[in-house]
């Protein structure tokens, strides 16, 4: 696997720390709103003296619980439907491994999450990408683009819904419409949902598990990091209703022996989360979103889409080449002793030179750091030198 | 991936448990002994409100005590030549995919730890075994067996030393007979070390990584699993002085974005485990150790060498087909109530039709415990319908 652009900055930006500049984290999806009290309780309550293996499928009390969240959003799954895995992360390479064999091919609309390719690198499954425009705002490209790509080594088509990087949230008819194509070329639907709980403007989040007839197509991916901001306790799932992909995704599991037991309290005691942490959490991020998307689209030469769920946005810069820009906006630029870390968008392409004056944008930080980060980025166009337009 | 002949057992342990019989589980490396209190403190007092992603590789704090651990004990390696792992577990992943391509090969003394078939089979590698006998006490096999199975696909050694399941320590010598073949034939050495701190009888175990002139080739596995008795926390460590080794990895361990947090709180305390910890742990090793090998040697037909490492042991029995035995014994048995789980051999070897007669015993039961089970491991020999001698 070769370097991804955004770990090529890594020493950029520690450069610029060792000079005693702010580098503003616009880069990462490490969100920084608390993980709920309940959770980070459960924790410190243990009364555990053996911290001992789970399940390799995860603790049953929690797979229980965590059947009646999903039902109570209109997911109709048991806990045997589902694997507790160590993060989403696990979701992703058990789900490959179990239903992809090397050589093989999963069709990804583009720019994707980067770690899709790593997975599949490991699995040895060839990533097959579908590019996504950002002037209709990353919506699901036309359905017959997927059918032209679909070949007799096509295994599946994984989504990611809201998206990451672009934050766009896929509608109910393009979700119907995938899973026709999906139904029609006896392929799989992998779906992965793990930002579900942040959709933005009143708009509804409509799962690929609620597609009817599709129960042995559709592999669903969640992961508690973002919803409940504890990305570091490791805890995801793998949900379907196809028996053969759970059975075989559990000897996978079996071989790691289980998923990390701190994790698993954490991620049960979270289902008991008031409500008026997600209120909370939700107004933060519409604000924050709304501020960013303003101050984004007045920078001269600057587009950007509006997101609509996540906590990411891909943005038009007008730049010879964002790869270059990000670099040097930390190792040669600073506003009032501060600078920017941005995601360049090539590498959330799988298509070589897409995404060339494009960064991914995320937006976690408080919105005092990012009125500062936006400043920062609208005065660094003004002075470098490859700017475009 | 097939099931193991133990999991096949899983179903019949517990239609033995809900007919009110007591199942002793010598089947499972799940020790019974306390986690220090020092590292249960630590995730209990973790001041962090958001349970963020560590670094890929771990914690920097982590890696710079792990190294003074090491240098410690005589493994001169620093923080930038290790990864925490997701247990130890993952380094094995982690370190297979890094360095053998898929249809390549590895070799590993049978029986051999089932997982690292399974991780295998995930990496696409093949395991080549080459057979230790009960009769030697599962001494490594002459080193002209591994000549005789080394190809040019061949690109590494697996042991596991002290040894799961054997509970076998390799000496000094046969470590370094393994370092010069590995030279000579410019592969490498993986080197499981999970179970080095269970050394009995006044013997010292010698770490791979003290091979001299062997740094390139050497890659260690190493866990708090056992250690610290907390398989649950899913703390591990790759260990390699190869950069090229490491830097592969790490990006793998990237593509999963962090090891669990909590774990690596309760890894980095674990190393202030006062000795007391080691020497109360040791002392019940012993005592349960010395009582087991003395009550199987006394049944008849029974072989139980001595382990001098880990907590396994593999036994051979009087019976005609372990698995038929060992499912037997749970289904159709019972003594004053009580029976024993224990892992039919065969899962444990590579080599079809080998460990019929044998099977492996974990001794983390409390000593009563034990006495029950040897108890009713005898009684069920006398009337088993399958008895060969």
């Amino acid at each position: 696997m070769p370097a991804s652009p955004i770990r090529k900055l890594v020493p950029f930006a520690e450069e610029a720390k060792k000079k005693g500049r702010k580098v503003y984290h616009l880069n990462i999806g490490q969100p920084d709103i608390k993980t709920p009290e309940v959770a980070r309780d459960a924790v410190k309550n243990m009364p555990d003296l053996v911290i001992e293996y789970s399940h390799s499928a995860g603790n049953e009390s929690y797979r229980h619980k965590l059947a009646a969240f999903y039902q109570g959003i209109g997911i109709d799954v048991d806990h045997t439907e589902m694997l507790v895995t160590t993060g989403g992360s696990e979701a992703i390479s058990f789900a490959l491994m179990s239903t992809v064999n090397p050589d093989e091919e999963v069709i990804v609309p583009e720019p994707f999450y980067a770690n899709y390719n790593g997975f599949s690198v490991a699995a040895g499954v060839k990533v097959v990408p579908i590019t996504s425009d950002i002037n209709s705002g990353f919506a699901l490209p036309p359905i017959e683009e997927f059918e032209k790509v679909i070949t007799s080594k096509t295994r599946g088509i994984i989504i990611c819904n809201p998206n990451n990087p672009t934050g766009y949230l896929y509608s109910q008819e393009e979700i119907e419409a995938l899973g026709e194509i999906v139904k029609k070329h006896d392929i799989y639907l992998f779906s992965d949902e793990v930002y579900r709980e942040f959709c933005y403007d009143g708009e509804k989040h409509f799962s690929a598990m609620d597609l009817e007839g599709l129960e042995e197509h559709v592999v669903m991916f969640d992961s508690v990091s973002k919803r409940y901001s504890m990305c570091g306790v490791r805890i995801g799932t793998l949900v379907s209703k196809n028996k053969e992909v759970i059975s075989t995704a559990l000897k996978f599991a079996q071989a790691r022996l289980s998923p990390p037991s701190y994790g698993q309290v954490a991620g049960e005691a979270a289902l008991d989360t008031p409500p008026s942490y997600f209120e909370e959490v939700y107004s933060e991020y519409i604000e924050r979103r709304n501020f960013m998307v303003e101050a984004l689209n007045k920078i001269p030469g600057v587009i950007c889409p509006t997101p609509r769920g996540a906590f990411y946005t891909v943005v038009h810069l007008p730049v010879d080449d964002a790869d270059r820009f990000s670099q040097w906006i930390l190792s040669d630029f600073d506003y009032n002793n501060q600078t920017v870390m941005m995601a360049p968008a090539s590498g959330f392409y799988s298509t070589p030179g897409l995404g060339k004056q494009e960064v991914r944008i995320a937006y976690v930080l408080k919105k005092e750091d990012l009125v500062h980060a936006m400043e920062t980025l609208a005065e660094a166009l003004k002075v470098y030198p490859g700017r475009t337009e």
